[in-house]
């Protein structure tokens, strides 16, 4: 089986290396690894975010192992060069439409949470987040007005086909977990939703052993900060997703340790951190691989089918962090590699 | 001068009543009410959410003082009959553009966010959201896709000229409060976004003494909940300030506390309280009437020139909590009426 790792920019070579050591601990037979370029790295070395050898590479792997992507010397560049282009190409290429993002807080760490720690110790959730279409994919672009003015515009569109793969994700994942699925739309003002909403109700049909709720956008930005433990899975769609996916993950408190999956119709997926690329403190060892560690751990379980090993990493990242083990983010001193070694330790 | 009143659904009329109550012990001079229809109650007497003789109402006013809308027997009809198309439609054609939504804790009310009362006690912001365009009013509809396939699409767009006028709003806003603007938008996806972005940066060149920041509406959502105390002024889009401001005041804690106004470009304005119709409290008495009484005093300083009166009301709305006020939703007993009460009796 190939893994393909896209360290990409910032501190993504340094975690994936963490994440990397760690798979190389469990000793998994038959397992492969090829590195390719992506991001501003990949921009600032051969002159595209996404080059046609990384885009290659990712159809042959099975899963995709990525770091981050993200660098202030691109943000000039135009739209197609910029290096947040390579993950929406490969969501887009590789039809990874279903983002799955696990938030929950570690006991340990549920003070780090802006919220109370009765509040945040609650959080049990997933968001599983369309990651193909809406807003990000349609036609886009500039134009001018009849009365000469500069208006940029995008459309947002939904077809039915769309919101059912990823109603059955959402469904299915409710029914792993503990039975409840609340869609999150906006059907009181968008036509794109209200289709939306019309199609997760006709999939419920599928699903009777679970709960289906609605819930409009901004209601779910509020909950999401009043009582995040409400939530079971969410789905909803690629905007709304982008925006709850990162306040629930703020909600947790630690940033440093969530992962996330993108997994397409035949199995194949991108694991990354949900946290960025963190110019800011690339290289100075102080970036907290845990969330690209766990990110391997998702990894082995839904692409690779080694459930039990995915287990064993998740295990030891708990152990090493009732050990103490605490990166700068989490309050402590410990360096990335430090922080490698203490998983490692346990494992 | 003529004030509409339009108390709406739900608990809308009981709320307005205290609003009323207080401006009437203010005994200003030369003030008129006329009342009118609105929402699911306007559907219900004549079959419209938006009469015309309300349209003709709200024009002829200098300010229009709003319950809620929202109406759970009006959730099966067509989109154009539904009660929130009331609050749609005024902002539309009345061109209320500027929606200023302050956040800010109450000291004695710390204790009732989610978040650490440090956190929260910190939180003194205001957005300024836009609400005549975006995806809100573009086209939208259903349709088919060449495969057959059901579709629903809504057009996002921004010309310059709207963005503009918000970020006159917006500069001038943070002039007026500590000199910090943080503009929201989703420019590494949105083109929507990137000629707002463009534009604020152009208007940025009329307030020399404003620090503009920007901000991607994902980690807006975010700081929103790690650190609300760093924003003063938010300016962003229609779409993106529905989700961030009921974020925000959520994050407050106490959504029954909080006020909001619209503004178009004649001094014309829509005051209502951020929440919304709460049908399972309605005629309970259990309301709390006090963001409805503060957005009476917005109305009296942004519409009326009445800046003196604005400040009476706030005093005495803060003087009422220090004495004790407390409805049900801020974990006290008192009821809509006795709230009121609280407040005259302090004015
Ligand atoms: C980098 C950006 C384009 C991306 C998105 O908006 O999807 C990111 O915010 C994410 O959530 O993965
Ligand atoms: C009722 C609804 C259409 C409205 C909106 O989305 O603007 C409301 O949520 C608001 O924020 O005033």
């Amino acid at each position: 089986m190939l893994i393909a790792l896209f360290p990409g920019d910032g501190i993504g070579p340094e975690i994936v290396d963490q994440a990397k050591r760690v798979l190389d601990a469990l000793a998994i037979d038959g397992l492969t690894y090829e590195q390719g370029l992506v991001g501003g790295a990949a921009y600032k070395a051969v002159g595209h975010p996404l080059p046609p050898e990384t885009l290659e590479l990712a159809r042959r792997a099975d899963a995709i192992l990525f770091g981050a992507v993200g660098d202030p010397d691109c943000d000039a560049l135009e739209r197609h060069l910029r290096p947040e282009q390579a993950i929406l190409g490969l969501r887009k290429e590789l039809g990874l439409f279903s983002n799955l993002r696990p938030a929950k807080v570690f006991p340990e760490l549920a003070g780090e949470s802006a919220l109370k720690p009765e509040v945040a110790g609650a959080i049990d959730l997933l968001i599983v987040r369309e990651t193909n279409g809406d807003v990000y994919f349609g036609e886009k672009g500039f134009r001018t007005t009849a009365d000469g003015l500069r208006e940029g515009y995008d459309i947002m569109s939904y077809n039915e086909a769309e919101v059912r793969r990823i109603a059955h994700s959402g469904f299915q994942a409710a029914q792993a977990r503990r039975g409840k699925l609340c869609s999150v739309d906006k059907a009181n003002v968008l036509e794109t939703s209200q289709l939306w909403r019309d199609v997760v109700i006709e999939v419920s049909a599928d699903y009777p052993d679970v709960a289906l709720s609605h819930m409009y956008v901004d209601n779910a930005a509020m909950q999401l900060v009043r009582n995040p433990g409400q939530f079971d899975v969410i789905v909803t769609g690629n905007l709304f997703g982008d925006i709850l996916s990162d306040q629930a993950s703020m909600c947790v408190g630690s940033i440093g340790m969530l992962a996330s999956a993108t997994l397409n119709g035949s199995g194949q997926g991108l694991y990354e951190p949900i946290h960025g690329s963190a110019p800011d403190i690339a290289g100075t060892g102080k970036a907290n691989p845990l969330a690209t560690i766990l990110s391997a751990a998702m990894m082995l379980r839904y692409s690779l089918d080694l459930g039990a090993q995915a287990d064993r990493i998740e295990a030891a990242v708990a152990k090493a962090l009732a050990n103490g083990a605490r990166s700068a983010d989490l309050g402590g001193a410990m360096t990335t590699v430090e922080m490698g070694d203490a998983v490692l330790a346990v494992l």
